[in-house]
């Protein structure tokens, strides 16, 4: 069947153009000859990346043939009726015939978007496109940005929850701290399709998968090292659980006034509840204090750190420098005093990226028709990578590229397999 | 780029098959080699409208190439950060750099699905889905199925205005009478882009149609029409409201209880204000007492009208028998005593259907960037697909197929030309 493809510059040919503002002819047609013609200037498009995303980067297209009336009749009224009346009886049969079973929705408020903090939600869907575009890349799932206009924390979850038949998961994303907490924990527990918010999750079992092939390299165990996290959003927060349910001997997780500890002043909810179960050796100051003799260091904060604050780690130390976009010191001048360096950058050895994570853990979870992601299922997704790598860890090789093939299968297969141990798969 | 399309056996195959349970292998693959097998029985898949199902009908796929890093470093992060910069700073860019300016969301909270009332959400989905198929199919629309579990009113007006950000517009679908007047009516206040309930106005909009159509074929000015419009829910409502801003000169409304006029006792304030403007002759008696006389006949309920109803219309009668999935009356025993007879049917002529409208209004309004459709779009689609009739009318023939490719580019032209006298295209 004819598609209604918008023609769309290349990167060279929107290089190649003037500068300045150029009058582009836009022309769509639709299969049964609908023409739009617009002359239009646009004043962004000599850069490639707007000149990709004219017209957005994902479209919806029937995956049926429907020729004729016939088929018409059967993909709709008067044979749609069918199918509707069996899924009032048996609700069950929704994830086997409507597209629900493979399609999950990518939900953020717009409150802390990349590295821009609170842009809101019409800014935010370029991200949730592309997230989307992941999603059918890497795992064949169909994604649904879904960006809305509210922030209240009962609003988010009411809509979120409203949105629940519709799709078959909810991955949230670029949902500000603490509130992505409450609003995760809520949904989790009203739905039962798998809700993760990716900006948690993703980016812990990657960090986990990766730290457990850096202590392979420096020869340590998990249970001997001891971790400083630096921040304490949305990603710090769920490292540090992860490094804990898998055993990491110490935590200690730092925010913008220091060391999180047990007893300082006004703390939210949430991480006076991290307070109890990080920081044994009792860090009270700064970052930098509490890296003296520290085995691993994570940065999640979108700080800046003096080269000085790794200098006295200890020996065979780990930094994952994950600041977004820059790392909070050069990964060339922190691999001068740790063993092992990794970044969230793609143009620097070891590329700590959600991408290894989400795609594998939600491709499992629809699979089986799993009723949530448990702790078990992050882990196995965790262990599913770190094991990838096995034997080959080096210091500039602790975890796959977001490109290798194997890693989707591997964390899928894991997955699936935890969530039938765990008792949550429907399938 | 490989897309992951499930195998999906043909009507033929289907047919073809053993009848009982049939074990099913259903492998699909992603375009980075994740496979999964699963057997399983599925005892519809007999049925080729099943089997057809299987998955769903509609895909999310990627509409730009992004073959490797540099590529997905365009699409994502770093360089999606300045999309979302430019949209921040101005919004007007989001219907340009994402989808949302050729996304429609098709909602329904599954409280009228079809014939078969109040199914709920999960059940309405495959309509939605059908309805989505026919947005690309008919208009190059990408159309998102949106089936929320809500039904308090507030609450639904809540929801979707929240995922306002995400699309270009919102056609509603299948929401239960009266709530559905509110819903729309509150929603079109609340946003800036495009909001339709298609059983109403989609409906409407082909009705009149395919009167003037009719009226041609009947020698009549529709001011010289006395219609009786049975049914006063959703498109009952809607047809009587529209066939009165064209200038029908009487129109009759009848629900339930019979004909609804003014001063009748426990109208809910939809009916009270349509009695106000309705029903100048005054009948209060059943539906069949008004049609003695009356020049249309348009059937809007579900109900069964005996042959005898429309024996005494006018000479020259006109009989919509819109019913669905069965028509009021056969329309071979309705041919026997009217001249022009319509259904919603597409195994009878003159098949009134809404896929003569909504594609192309929303095409419309999604390239002039309408903030909303006024009553004069409405009315010049309306004329358009009447005009594609024109002196072919005929009593076989009052309205076009909608397979007739010159339906939506026509409807597409006269309505954004509409939009523009009307002052509510931005482009």
């Amino acid at each position: 069947m004819a598609l209604c493809l918008k023609p769309r510059p290349s990167g060279a040919e929107a290089v190649a153009a003037t500068p300045g503002p150029r009058v582009c002819r836009i022309t769509s047609h639709t299969d049964c000859g609908v023409a739009v013609t617009s002359e239009t200037s646009f004043p962004y498009d000599d850069d490639p990346v707007f000149a990709m995303h004219r017209g957005g980067k994902i479209d919806v297209n029937p995956s049926v043939e429907v020729p004729d009336r016939a088929a018409l009749a059967m993909a709709y009224t008067p044979g749609v009726a069918r199918v509707c009346t069996a899924i009032a009886d048996d609700p069950e049969l929704a994830s086997e015939y409507t597209w629900t079973g493979n399609t999950v929705a990518v939900v953020s408020d717009g409150t802390a978007v990349l590295g821009l903090g609170d842009i809101g939600p019409a800014a935010a869907m370029p991200v949730m496109e592309g997230k989307a575009l992941l999603f059918k890349k890497f795992a064949g799932i169909n994604a649904v940005p879904v960006c809305i206009d509210v922030t209240d924390v009962d609003d988010v979850v009411r809509v979120v929850a409203a949105l629940a038949p519709s799709f078959g998961g909810i991955n949230l994303e670029d949902i500000s701290a603490p509130r992505c907490f409450e609003i995760e924990d809520r949904l989790r527990s009203m739905l039962d399709i798998p809700v993760m918010h990716d900006d948690q999750h993703g980016t812990a079992i990657v960090a986990l998968a990766a730290l457990r092939s850096a202590a392979r390299v420096v020869g340590k165990d998990l249970a001997a090292l001891r971790v400083v996290v630096c921040g304490a959003g949305a990603s710090g927060i769920a490292v540090s659980k992860i490094l804990l349910a898998a055993g990491v001997g110490e935590v200690g997780v730092a925010d913008s006034k220091g060391m999180i500890y047990h007893g300082r002043e006004g703390l939210n909810p949430v991480k006076a509840a991290l307070a109890r179960v990080t920081n044994a050796s009792g860090h009270v100051g700064s970052v930098e204090s509490a890296l003296l003799g520290a085995d691993v260091f994570i940065g999640l904060s979108g700080s800046v750190l003096a080269e000085d604050a790794i200098t006295k780690m200890a020996n065979g130390a780990i930094a994952f420098l994950l600041s977004n976009p820059e790392p909070e010191i050069h990964p060339d001048i922190a691999r001068r005093h740790v063993s092992v360096v990794a970044t969230g950058r793609s143009d620097f050895p070891n590329q700590i990226n959600n991408s290894l994570a989400f795609p594998g853990v939600f491709r499992a979870a629809l699979d089986v028709r799993a009723t949530t992601i448990t702790e078990n299922m992050k882990l196995a997704a965790a262990d599913a990578v770190a094991a990838l790598v096995g034997d080959d860890a080096a210091p500039d090789y602790v975890i796959p590229s977001q490109f290798d093939e194997r890693v989707a299968p591997a964390v899928t297969a894991a997955v699936a397999a935890q969530a039938r141990v765990d008792g949550v798969a429907r399938r």
